[in-house]
């Protein structure tokens, strides 16, 4: 008997877990009845995703289909796999979902596994297995990027991830750790989470109607190592929250979400700019990032740590020099007083604002589900087989709108809202 | 540190796990350099499916594809699913499982679920989710039915399953008992397992050249509650252990595998003939089924339990009522010596003489790769969604076969070789 209880105790509270997997249901997908679910998930984080199946039938869930990855069996192919592995990816799943998610099938990522899984492998393999399986991958990104469906990413606490953040602390004192941080930015920490939900997605509006009111040209960034301007593309338009997928469902894409941003105009940016994070890419952390833009395109870019890495990465494609995104997040975000590194952007980017390179999001713009890909990119919109967010904010970064006539309007100063 | 140990400690030896784990990679399959491999396994068979992606891609794999299904989360769908939900399957997700043995992947699938798992559910549900299941998966199917690719089967020793066999026990104790059960039977409790199951495969080699020298058009059982003529298929062929595959690799498709088997005549069955073990299907247990055949078709069918999971099985599909499958086993089988019931038809169909309903496999005829489906129905192979083996076979078993002039030569004697 004893046994089998110290078995069975674990340091993640079992009831704020079910919460997240409630609200992952009702307030990140707002799954409609009927319709099927399809889950990513580490396998370690079973115990999350029976939660949401349980949740995701209850709503009316045709069809819940989890699948699982493995951080040894991912490793297994780096230490063991032929050459030849390396360019191959699962193509036939991926056109699978894709056909699954024309269908109206619902889209749930759990993610859990070790920022630095890949950190101690081959950088060429690592590269050539993220090039090979985004390709492959692109059909299905394509309908959760142009939000043809209801979508939603939470975060469950994995223990190689929790020791990575927490290294002074036994493995099990970590893992209680990153669960109350993640539990604490998922906003599932108080009794009542789903109606917490509605006010801070009412609040996030309040912030993307100021901005689409003003229709800014450009934003201009200043701080330390810092002059950049980021045009913004033509009929732009701010979200963040709660939005409106094209199958007709209001969902938060991300949770926890602190960020309202927007589409930068993939050919007017110019000038430098710090990364104020690490940022965490598929396994290899990425530091100090600075980089110059001329006419939006980078043409300079260094790192004090995988450079290599990220000079691969801006390699993918044409699109992977220019950006996809501009974010703003206060520095007094939750996320930011937290005082946390998570090496994970859906944490990482809420505690800051960011940019990010690569494909932008057609919600972004005004009516942008009426936008076809030729028009997206008229007005500025940028296409990758990669997005990848990087957090440029901090408490001493200053940043002005500039109006169509030139005239600028403080919108942070000092990391702030103004 | 002590915490730690007990619970890393764990009733399965890592040994033989991983040689279960290299059988199914070299004997099962002998997967070829360069061949993707899709595994589906019970989530809780994580440890052996690591062992086995590690052999795999040390044999050369491209891509190692493992899918988890999950018991709690099964039990979710017939707790809180909605009534529609029993009627949908994942097409998508088979229709590119079909492709991607088109593409030569090879099939691995590990069994250790519960197999009373939904006994407790309502049989209409079961039902027809079983049949969405099945008719969803039947593209698949039927290129591993079909034998165009390399698959194996092996079995874990999940926790329910194990108590289940062994109520009496701990479950740490019922999970030991059945990992060296499932080693025992799987010839991987010895140094040379790989030389072993060469040998083994010799062994079965010479019983099928043996009966493939017969050409019996018939054989006929004898026994308690059974007399039986079961007519063979035109062009039958024995096989068992070893056989090649349409891509053309040698593989071993069950493991542990006992058996020599080859097609019944669909139209060619006559008489009544009772089970000898419990058949555990899809987590109902059908027990003493006695059934009657004219012309090849059960015309009656009882069960002392289960029923009416037999009779909506048997509603199936026209198929359903017919043999696909005869198989012999010697009463004397390792698996039979053990005296256990391992309510999975993988370790039950090799202890006895077994028949299957439902569909015959292309293998078991001369020249079985070259014929079309109609050919193959021509010769009295039975079509359907289903093959469900059960076992007929005892110590009380005589068989004769019955030659194309009425001659009668012993096959079996008291459940033995004769
Ligand atoms: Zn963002
Ligand atoms: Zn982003
Ligand atoms: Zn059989
Ligand atoms: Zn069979």
């Amino acid at each position: 008997m004893t046994q089998h209880q110290r078995n069975m105790s674990t340091p993640i509270d079992p009831v704020k877990l079910d919460r997240l997997a409630e609200v992952a249901v009702k307030v990140g997908l707002q799954l409609a009845p009927g319709q099927d679910l399809l889950i990513t998930a580490p396998a370690a984080a079973l115990p999350l995703v029976r939660r949401i199946a349980e949740h995701a039938y209850k709503a009316g869930a045709g069809l819940v289909m989890p699948f699982f990855s493995d951080e040894d069996i991912t490793l297994s192919r780096y230490r063991f796999g032929p050459d030849a592995s390396f360019d191959r990816a699962a193509g036939w799943l991926y056109e699978g979902m894709a056909k699954a998610f024309t269908a109206n099938t619902a889209r749930l990522a759990v993610v859990g596994d070790n920022p630095m899984l890949l950190s101690g492998e081959d950088a060429a393999k690592v590269a050539r297995a993220n090039k090979a399986n985004s390709m492959a991958y692109q059909p299905a990104l394509e309908k959760v990027v142009g939000f043809d469906i209801n979508w939603n990413i939470v975060a469950y606490p994995g223990t190689a991830w929790a020791t990575l953040m927490f290294p002074d602390d036994s493995e099990s004192d970590a893992v209680a750790k990153l669960a109350d941080a993640i539990f604490s930015a998922s906003r599932v920490d108080n009794d009542n989470p789903i109606a917490n939900w509605t006010a801070h997605n009412a609040a996030l509006r309040q912030r993307t109607d100021w901005l689409n009111g003003q229709r800014f040209r450009a934003l201009h960034y200043s701080g330390p190592g810092t002059d950049l301007t980021v045009g913004l593309a033509d009929g732009h338009e701010w979200v963040g929250g709660a939005s409106t997928a094209k199958n007709g469902i209001v969902c938060n894409p991300n949770i926890p979400t602190e960020e309202v941003f927007t589409t930068p105009h993939a050919l007017r940016v110019e000038g430098h700019v710090r990364s104020t994070k690490p940022l965490s890419y598929q396994g290899t952390l990425i530091d100090d990032i600075a980089v110059r833009f001329e006419q939006g395109r980078i043409v300079e870019a260094k790192a004090s740590r995988g450079a290599d890495v990220l000079n691969k990465v801006l390699d993918t494609d044409e699109g992977a020099r220019r950006l996809g995104e501009v974010a703003l997040v206060p520095h007094s975000s939750p996320i930011s007083k937290s005082g946390l590194l998570f090496y994970n952007t859906l944490f990482d980017e809420n505690a800051a604002c960011h940019i990010a390179l690569g494909q932008c999001y057609s919600k972004c713009f005004v009516d942008g589900a009426k936008l076809s890909p030729e028009q997206i990119s008229a007005q500025g919109g940028n296409k990758s087989f990669i997005h990848i967010d990087w957090m440029i904010g901090s408490g001493e970064i200053d940043i002005d709108g500039i109006g169509s006539d030139g005239s600028r309007v403080p919108v942070f100063r000092k990391g702030e809202w103004a």
